[in-house]
Order: structure tokens, then sequence, then C-alpha cells
């Protein structure tokens, strides 16, 4: 007699195979669920894994050009960045997994879902946030928050160990010394030696990327075409190269940036929680979008609608970061995001070398630059006497200000 | 019967030697005052040109360590960045500029200040916002926007037929085909071929970084220490060489930064006065400086401080751009930033490559980090099963949000 | 032979009269323009009298729906009060003007436009914005702020004396010692005895409202309909009287509001040009919808849409006191906020009584209130232990940072 | 043999009553804790029904001072408010009393403490986060969380029963059909019949103020002598009456502003856990001072500076209502809010009547109003030609935007 039927999510990988299994030994129908995000993987391999540890039904989903074009755009207008820094490969991905979990999940009638996060991570609130968003009454298995479950499986040795007794194929390359998460817009790693903070990543961790110190010696030369702020075309001017779809931007974007190395970064931040953590990423598309979307968006738009933005890109960052992807406030977030998008515009030039991207030049059919106005050649429709009444206008309140302080005796 | 006395900003340049001339012929008494902030400049050169042109008396004032101290170092602190890209290293100096300018017009009991700021762009109000909010009666010059004079004045030949016929030394080498302000903290350049912002800037623009192209192929490794969020020691890893006064720290990291080819932006921004220009910047040491602080600050901080923080530091960059050093609201802002510094201790160890800055690691005495707490292989003093309380309540209100969506009938 | 066209922004009264002779004396043909936008106005008498006073055409526009509908309905999605308390009224009046001033200018092919504001106020500001926005080749025509114009009428005996000569009518009743500015939405007082700001208002200032010591002893009682953030219908419950245009609403707003003495404030505010003036005002009907608004809003919105739209009301404010209606950044703030207020629909019960609103009830269809979830009585799906967790989590960044305090020594 | 020493928030009503003799029943020995914030409760008889049910110690703190000087006056700073209208008299009274509360704990050697908040609430975050805060090891004891506890008293019948049982002395006069919360800032009223948001709150329900339909037909007029941003004179101005220490003022204004019926709100409010409640609130004393901060603030504050603790000031508002008063970032904000009001300094006049708060004047010898500079009848060193140019500088984007809206075709 079964418990129910769950939707787990499942990476191929030991932990998940072992969940599978315990999922089972629990009395659940477990159906495994494995989403293609650009991680690289033998799906077909996982799936017949899955199989054979008995889930009743497997679902492997390309959700790639999903992922660029419902997830990744929207960042990319929002130039999400989180504490300045981090922009969030991890995040940007899992809403995209767990609403198709979801959608499983109510389609074939399971009421449970289940992954294999953390109990410490911001990837259990995530995953749960977006499944209790679009599916208010499932009820989630979390086994890493499951005393059974965590006090039996204390570390790698208990679950290899499990594996080996229920049949599950064990890993036969040494794992590294940190953990990893891959997909289409990122790498991560932290954990293991990475905890901490003081000591150096070892140089071969990066598999996105090359190297900056091995990189070419000579640069790519980009034009990334945008619309609604969003890239809609990117060519390589010296090869005369050009992709025009979503996943064949941000891949071939992925691709040079790898290759000369961009969008390495190793910072400490804070997590959802409370606590902060230690990671490294790598995001050679991203970065590269990043920059350039920042350049044709200040280009293009006015600049008090920017500073506005500004503000809400921000926020946007946070609440995606804290797994608020599908929540009220993030949909309504997106949609004024969007809406300050649609005159951004025209097409960056930029080089990729060496780790960096530098913006080279710009152009559009849309812009607010003037060449005219502020040239320093010619007037332009512009009196600069005005500036004089502007400077003074602005200055009425700093010396009233300085009136104040000659009275009350006060000090700078 | 002189009209009253000016202090002149004085360049040693064209542009304000024409002025001093000119302000002469008008009828005042002018005081040459020129600031060392750092650039390349012949000050006793400039001393003996500006009391030939008829300077009544010649200030030059060796402004770097203020510069330093009391400029960059609060820009530091508040991670200030305009439009997400501009360390703002033009902004940064004028306050400093004007408020020595100020000191020596009380000083001298001249009425007037005056400048060869441009009436186009952002310095003429950083200067005078600073003179109006110090010394509130002053009265100032600015020919540029003085139709008689900009009407006079036209172009570069105006200048040098007035200079070839009042004795001023005319310049030998040719001009470049762009304007530039230099100090310790960067070099700009814009107009000229440089307003049209789809052509590429030239390779031998740049006057204080490397191209990375011929960059050393190998990097330096740097630990720079933080107190109170300010650089208080600069050690070059491999050799073994350090600084520790703001002056001598801050030169370094320009040196080393500017060895690699790091800092430099080409841009489109918006100017205080509403248009857009396009500006290319080189911040060697600053944007070492930025990232390292960046990781020390959130390494030390507290989360939600740090959030608050960081749209004060927006703030602060905003006020800066626009000439509001001298404000009641950036001295708030100021003192709010420097508060939350209190803690911000430690030190950053980081390798400066190829136009890159990469971190490697930190440490603090004072770090919220916590490597037990966090660690995926010890519990530490933190139950999982708390997270799942977490996000089921985070979950409440989305729940709630989807109940309404069923009931209205609407979709997503 | 004439200098051209004005529309002037005619008021019938005695300086914008001086002001129409007085640009017909400089050469120009003048239109004159008065909007009804509710003030209490004699406009069969004004157009005689700018007739007489030899305009080439007088435009009387009834604008008042347009600005219930365009103007105070935003405001009122937007929660909009500058400086936590004014609501105001003459800001978001101007724009409404100036849109058909100019208008008007093209239609007739004016090439300026002119307006009797003073050179210290915010509605110059608040004016020439929208024309320059909109109109942006047209030229300004601003007498106070011109020295000919402001050197030779330098107070009302002067204007009072060029009227006679110039056989303008003259105001019979004597001048009251404040100004006064009126429509639709509020009455306005300032300068004259009320620029001392330690002085009462005298009791017979108001107009708009009954002194609440004379207002009835027994409240009002209204229901209030909102759809999409704006009331559709207003109903006296006891006296079963209902209306539902917009301008009828307002309008019964303000009568209600007005009989008991609702919405007046004594405040010092500060203008955009950044000195502080002392205004009086009195708003009924907007204050009474201020209320029912809030309640509504609150009710039906997400809590963290809430927060952000907060936020974007509070900027929108702050553009609309200025003067940025007909903006970029304007219009990007008002579609967000609109959008906001898709489920802002139901109805609020409050009376009206000595001056204050008091809210006594709500229903919506949209509501996101949950009797049962929130109940004290009953457990409506949530569990209590969940908060445990929440709690905890909570905690975890704040334990952390008392460790630290303990480690540096420091104290609270 | 003890579990442990709890230390138990102790109201002298049933709840804590009954959860006293449960913890004893549990195990715990139980120090009983009362607070003395200003509520209306016979203390004594408290001290001896605790001591009667067997609590090992029992401690009545008087905390009214420190409540006003440490808790309710910076939320006076701060012009706290949360969602626009609730005061928070609970939200500041928690912190107060859970900080004595976990320094009773510390001192007894107690390893727990312990309240009667509900689990659904926002209290129980208030008190423990404090707690966690402040006393990081220590443990809680929720009752009301704890399913033996909360299954066990599904109602007040089930709490009435066990009183008998276990001789607990039963209140004698019928509840209200709501609950309550008493404190010197504040009542607030909530749950049972209130539940329902459409129906209107009993007449009878206010214990606080007076109905304004009953109250006084005569105003009170009040002048309140702000420094530092805090009241230190409250002076009835007819009766020549006043008081000057912080206990005694804020008794004073909740006297005058309960007499005349002032403070009362209705509103549904978003708790921290994602929930709408429905509150009802009186503060009177809190509300005539909040009007007269707000008046005192701006006469005296830089206009931008005030725009930035706006911004702070709902920042606090939040942090406090969800209860992280002891944190790092409030902490901060009240910092940066207190450096604020270094120069709000000033008296305030006003009159409290029928419910509503009227400003009159204000003086400060610390004002930036300058009466001169603004007013309409003298120039005060200030051009109004300066204005010409602050307007069309403020035009350029404006204009520009206008261009390209030209040139894409597109309509506003």
């Amino acid at each position: 007699m079964s418990k129910g039927t769950v939707v787990l999510a499942y990476s191929g990988g030991l932990d998940t195979s072992c969940i599978l299994v315990w999922l089972k030994e629990q009395g659940y129908d477990v159906i495994a669920y494995l989403a293609n995000i650009g991680q690289d993987e033998d799906f077909e391999a996982a799936r017949k894994k899955a199989e054979s540890l008995g889930a009743k039904k497997v679902f492997i989903e390309d959700l790639r050009s999903q992922f660029v074009e419902n997830f990744i755009w929207p960042a990319v207008q929002a130039n999400a960045v989180y504490e300045d820094r981090y922009l969030m490969g991890t995040a940007v991905a899992r809403p995209c997994i767990a609403r198709r979990q979801v959608e499983i999940a109510r389609r074939e009638g399971a009421q449970f879902v289940s992954h294999g996060a953390t109990g410490k991570g911001n990837d259990q609130i995530r995953f749960e946030l977006t499944c209790y968003a679009l599916y208010p009454e499932v009820m989630i298995i979390a086994p890493w928050r499951i005393p059974e479950f965590y006090n039996r499986f204390r570390g790698r040795t208990d679950l290899m160990e499990y594996a080996q007794k229920h049949g599950i194929p064990v890993p036969v390359t040494p794992q590294a010394p940190w953990s990893m998460d891959a997909n289409l817009m990122h790498i991560s790693y932290e954990s293991g030696i990475l905890e901490n903070p003081k000591s150096h990543a070892p140089a071969d961790l990066y598999l996105m990327t090359k190297n900056p110190e091995d990189s070419p010696n000579e640069p790519d030369v980009l034009e990334i075409a945008f619309k609604n702020g969003v890239p809609v075309r990117v060519t390589n001017v010296k090869e005369n190269k050009s992709e025009d779809t979503p996943l064949d931007i941000f891949s071939y974007l992925n691709e040079i940036g790898g290759k000369h190395g961009v969008g390495r970064i190793d910072i400490v931040e804070n997590r959802f929680i409370g606590m902060k953590s230690r990671g490294i990423y790598e995001t050679p598309g991203g970065t590269v979008l990043l920059n350039a979307h920042l350049d044709i968006e200040t280009f293009t738009m006015d600049k008090e609608v920017r500073r506005i933005k500004q503000g809400l890109g921000i926020r946007f960052s946070e609440l995606v970061y804290n797994g608020f992807w599908d929540s009220p406030e993030c949909d309504f977030v997106r949609h004024c995001i969007a809406k300050s998008q649609e005159n951004v515009e025209g097409k960056v030039q930029l080089s990729v070398f060496k780790g960096q991207v530098y913006i080279l030049g710009r152009e559009s059919p849309k812009s607010l630059y003037n060449e005219e106005l502020v040239s320093m050649d010619v007037q332009g429709n512009y009196d600069p006497c005005d500036a004089s009444g502007f400077i003074r206008i602005n200055a009425v309140r700093l010396r009233e200000h300085h009136r104040l302080q000659g009275f009350s005796g006060t000090k700078k």
C-alpha cells in the first residue's frame, strides 16, 4: 500500500539515487524527474539508472530554451547581480526546474515532491517556494532535513555503503574535495576545502572557463544586437559568424567567454538563512551579457528611469537569490523592469580577452544620446548661461545650511 | 581701479592661461591657484608661467595626501560607483580642489573665484556647489558661460591667436583629438573624436594603464589590509614589498594596477544636466581597491546592514557625481557609511593580471563568517528542521496569493 | 509688426490681467487661456474681461473631468503625499492646465506661452516642465522672472496703478493678507501674514472646509467602492444617496469632507528650489480618499508588492511635487503603480466627523485576507510549529552577530 | 529533579497562569517576570498570584521610564509608522520587555525563557528575536507552538477547566469578545468578533481614548519643545501646566490625547509571517507626538537629508514591526536616525480636538526656514532669473526624450 507518489528532482548522482531508493523504502511511489538545463550529463544513462532503481516513471525534460528565454533573459534585463558580484546562475535555474516538477506532479497526480538539497543552503528554499506558490497543497519531502535520514547518512561513506547494499551504481572517479552545481549559465563551487575562506581555489577547479593565463593572446570581437533589453543576435566580427536564437546566442557567448576565461569570481556571500558562505562561480556568457546590457541600457534609457529601474533591479536580485521568483512581488518587479526595456535596443561592440570584457562602441536607433547637444565644439540648442541659474538654484539650500551652521556656531 | 580679486583655478594650460589674462583685461586682480592632486605636471614651470602672465600671487598646493584620505577613502568605503561602472575619479577630486580654492579666497580677501570648466559639463557644478556651500557670498566667474567670452573664443584657434597676441606661451606639441583630465585616481578622456559613441577609442589613448595585450604574463599577488573600511597596508606577496601610508598605498596600487592594465572602461553616462556623454576612464588603483573592499566588507558586515549600506552607497555616488560632496545630505550619508565600516577589518589576497583583479582569499578577526556553522560536513549548532518551518512560513503569503488567483480566475 | 503669439495662462485676476496688457505692450499677440479646474470663478466675466483687454482669442476650457480622471485618480492610486503630509492639490493641477495650454499653442501656431507664476515658487517649474516636455521648441515668457517686469511691478500698488492707467478693472474687495490657489482638489494658502511660521492661521481663512468646532455633531457614513485602485461609486449609507462618475464622486467627497472639516493641514514644506515655505491646505475629498484607498489597498495587495509600491508612491510624489508629471520617469512610475492596482477592488465603509475620517470596515472579492488562516480560534491550514523554525532561522544571523561582539570585546 | 529554570513572561492573566502551572508540571522551576510598561494592572495582586501558583521567584519590574526613553523616543525620531498607519505600540514594547527578561535569565542562571504569545502572531517573533540576539544559547519554550500544549488547550474553556483543577484563580468578569494588549503607548484590539474585517468595532471597545462624539467641545492647546528630535517639555498653553521628564511628558500627552479621542485607527495589516490581520489601535500621546515631530523635523532638517532619513524611517518601522529591534541593522538605522536629529530642535504649538491634532505654528533656533528668502514681498538674496536656467536645464532631458519619441514614431 503506497503512501502516495513523489516526484523527485533527480540528478543521476549518488545522493538523489540513494534518496530515490530510500523514498521507495519509506513506501512511496517515485517518479524521477531530471531537468536538462545545460549541465554536462549523460541523460540516457541517468534515465536507465533511475528505472533500474525502481522509479515508476522517469521524465527527462529539456528546459534549456525555456531557461534562457524565461529566466536568463529577465535576469539580463534586470542586470541581476547579488551583493554587487554574483550573477546567480543557480538561483535563476531553480524556479525553472521546480516549475516543471510541479507541472509533472499535478499531471501525474502526485501529492509529494522531493529534492536532494541540503538543509543549510539556499536551494531548498528556491525549490520549495516555487512548489508552494504554484501547487499550494503539495507536500514536500526534503530528506536532508529529516532526522532519520540525515542521522543515517552522516557523510559520503554512509551513502556509498547504502548504495552498495541496494545495488545503486557507485561513482568510480574519486570525488572532488568540493561540491559543484552546473547549468547553462554557470558552474558554482563550494564546500569541502573551499570552506576555509582564506585558502585559494586550486587552479584546476574551473571547468567552464579557460585559465586567463592560458587563454588566447588575441581578443575576439563581438557585436551583440539587443531589442527590448534582450539579445537578438550575436556576431563574431572577425569571423563573421552569428547566432540569433536565444539558446544559440547564449551558448555562443558561453563558448567565447569561456575560451577567454571570462566571469570567474571568488566571493563570500550572505545566504538567505543568515549564514555567510564562500562560493566560487564562473559565468562566462552571463558576464559578457551583463556588460553589454549595461552599456546599451544606459545609452538608450532616460537617466531618471534608469535610477528607479536600478533600484528595482537590486530588489529583483534579492528576490531571486532568496527563492521568490514565483511570488507576486517578483512578478510585479519583472513586469516593471520589462516595461523599462521597451527602448533598450541597439548594438554593442565589445572585445573579450584574458578574463575581461571591453566595451568598444555602441549605436542605437533609439538612443537618447545627442552628439550635437553634448559636443564641446558646437553649441547645439543649449545655452550655457542656463547652467549658471541651475547651479545657483541648487546652491540655495547649501547656502542656507551654511547660514544655519554659522548661526549655531557648529563646525563641519 | 580693480574690480576685485579673483582666485582662479589654474591648470597651466592654454585655456586657463587665456582666462587669467582675460580676467586681468576685465579689470580683476588674479590669484592663480594650482592644486597638485597627482596629475603629471611641471608645477614650477606653471608657477613661473602664471607669474609671467601677471598673476598677483600664485599658490601651488600639494593636496595629494588630503585627496587620498578625505576623498578617495570615503569613496572606497562607499563602494562608490556611478551608474554601475564609473568610479568617479574626476567627481571625487573636484571638491578637494574647490575647498582649498575657497580657503585661499577667504584668506586673501578675494570676493571672486573662477575656473575654466565648460558650460555643458559636470565639473562647473562640482566646483561651484562646493564654493557656494563653504563661502556662500562668493561670486563666481565662469568664462565659458559668459557670452562675451565664449562668443570670442569659439575654438582652439581663437585661443591660440589670443595667446600669441598676449604673450602667452603656446603649446608646441599637437593637441590630442580629445580632452583629458588626470589626477591621482584616474584619467578621463572625452570629446573630440570620442563624441561618436560608436567609434572605438584608439589603442594609444591610455596613459595610466598598460594595454592588457602588452602587460606582463605573470600576475602580481597583493595582500591588502583594511581597518575601518580603508586600506592600512598593501603588500606585494611575492616581492615582499609593502606600503602603509594612504598616499603610498594608493600610489602603489596605481603602479601595480597600471602595470597590468586594470580599470579601463568605455561608457556612455548621464550628466547631471541631463545629457548623455561618452567617457573613457582608467582607474587602476581604485579598481583594485573596489574589488578588495567589496570582498572584505561582505566578509565582515552583517547581511542586512550591508543591504541598507548598499543603498546609501548608491545615493552617495549620485551625490558625489552631481557635485554635492559639500552638502548636508552628503555629510549625513558619509557619516552613516563610516559608521557601517567599524568592523570592516581584515586582509584580502588578490592577484592582478591582464586587466583583471582576482580575489583569492580573505581573513578577518571580525568576520561573521562561521566555518563550522556553514559546513556541509558538520552540523554546527544548526538544526536543519528549522529550515522547514522557515520555508513554510515564507510560503504562507505565496499560497494565499495562489488561492486568490484561483478564486478570481486570473492566470499568471 | 507682432513679435509672435503668446498663449497666456489667464486667471481673470489682477496679475494676469496686467500681464496680458503688458505682453501686448511688448508687441505680442495674446491668446488668453483660462482652465476650469473647479475653482470658484465667473468664467464668462473673465472671458469678457480678457476680450476687453485685447486678447486676440479667449479659450475657457472645462478640464474638471480630465483633472479628476487623469490626475487625481493616479495620485489616489499612488497614495501621493509629499513629505508625509501634503496631498499636492496644486502640483497635481499644474500639468493638467499646462497640457491644454500647449495643445492650444500648437493648434494656434503660437511659439510662446506665458504664465503669472512667481520666480520663487514651484508652480513656474511645474508649468514649464510640462510645456518643454510636450512642446520642446516653445519659448516661455515668465514676467515675474524678467527684470524689466518685476522691477516695474514691485508690489500690488504698482499693479493697481498700471491697471487704472490701462483700463484694467480693479478688484473692489480688499485683498486677503495672504495668497490663495483653489481648484477642485484643494485650496492652498501662503505668503503674507502666513510667512511667519509661528503665527497661527486666522480661523476664517478656510473656504472649502467647515471649522470642526462648528461642523455637525453627527457623522456621515460613506461606503466607497473601488476598482483598479480608483473609486467607482460613493454611497452615503444613511441617506442612501450615491454618485458614480469620477467628477461626481470626487465632488461629493469634497462636499461631505468639507461639511465635516476634513483635510486641513498647516505645514512647512521644502520647495524644489531649496527653500522652506509655510503652506496651509485644505483637501477634504482627497483626504477621505487617501484614507479609504490605504485601507482597501492593504486589504487586497500582497505585503511585499505593497512595500515596493510604497517606495514607488513616494518617488511619484516627489516627481509630481517637483513638476515632473510629464517626464519619462513619471510615466514609468505611473505605469508600475497602475499595474499594482489591478486587484485593488472592494468596498470601504468609513465615517466622517469633526475633521476626521474613521475607517469602519471593508470587504473585497479579491482580498488576500483569510479569516480562517488568521483566526485565533481555528488552526486553518497553519502549523504553529513552523513558526519556531522561522524564528530560529531569522535568529541565525543575530546570534552570529552576538558571537562576534563577544569576540571583539565590544558592547552594544 | 528539575529540568532547569524558566523565566516566564507573566501577565497575571489566565493564559500565563496556566502556563506557569503547566511548566511546573513539565518539571521546570519557574521564575515569573512581570514588566510594568504602563498597563492597567494590580501588580501586587499579580505577584501574590504567581507566588501562590508556585513561582520560585517573582520579578515585577517597572520599565516605564526605560520604555519611553529607549523605545518610544527612537520611534518618535523615526516617525515610525508601519504600512502608513500603525504606530506600533506593541512592537515597540516587546523588545523592552524581552531585554529585561533576558537580563533576569542570565542573572538567575536560567537556561530557558517562556512566553504566552500565540503561534500565528508577531509577538512571538519580537520576544524571541531579542532573546536569541542577546542570549544566543537560551532555549525558548513557547507553549502555544507545542502540540501537546495547544492540542490540550483548544480554547478558553480548556484553560478555565485546567485553572479550576489546579487552583488557579479564574477571572470573574466575562471576557470581551476580542483580545487586547495594553501599555503606556497604546491599546490594541484584535481577534474574536473583530476577525470579520467588514464588521464595525463596537463603540465601547476603546479604553484609552474618549469617543470624539463625547469629547470636550473646546480644544486643548499644547506647546511641545523638542531637542535632538525628542520632546523635552510639554506645556498646556491655556492651563499653564507643563511636564518635562520623558515619562511625565508622554503620560500627559496620553491624558490630553485620550481626553480628545486622538489616535484611533482600524486597519488590516500584514503580519511578518505573511498573513493579513485586522487590528484596532488607540495611540493618543504617540499620535500627538508624531504630528508634532513631523512638523519640527521638516522645519529644521535639510530637504535632502529628510528624504534619505524618510527612507531609513520606513526601514526602521519594518524592522521594529518584524521584531528586529535588537539586530545589527536596527542598531545601525537607529544610529543614523539619531544623527539626523541633531538639529531637530524648537517648539511646536498645536491644538487637540475631537480626535484630531492641528499644528498651529512652530519656531526654532535652528530652523532652515528663511522668512526673507521665501517672502513674496522682498527679494532677499535671490535672483528670479536663476530659476529660468534651473528650469531649462531640468528640461534638457525631457526635451531629448520628446525628440526620441518623435523619431521613433511612438506616442505618449
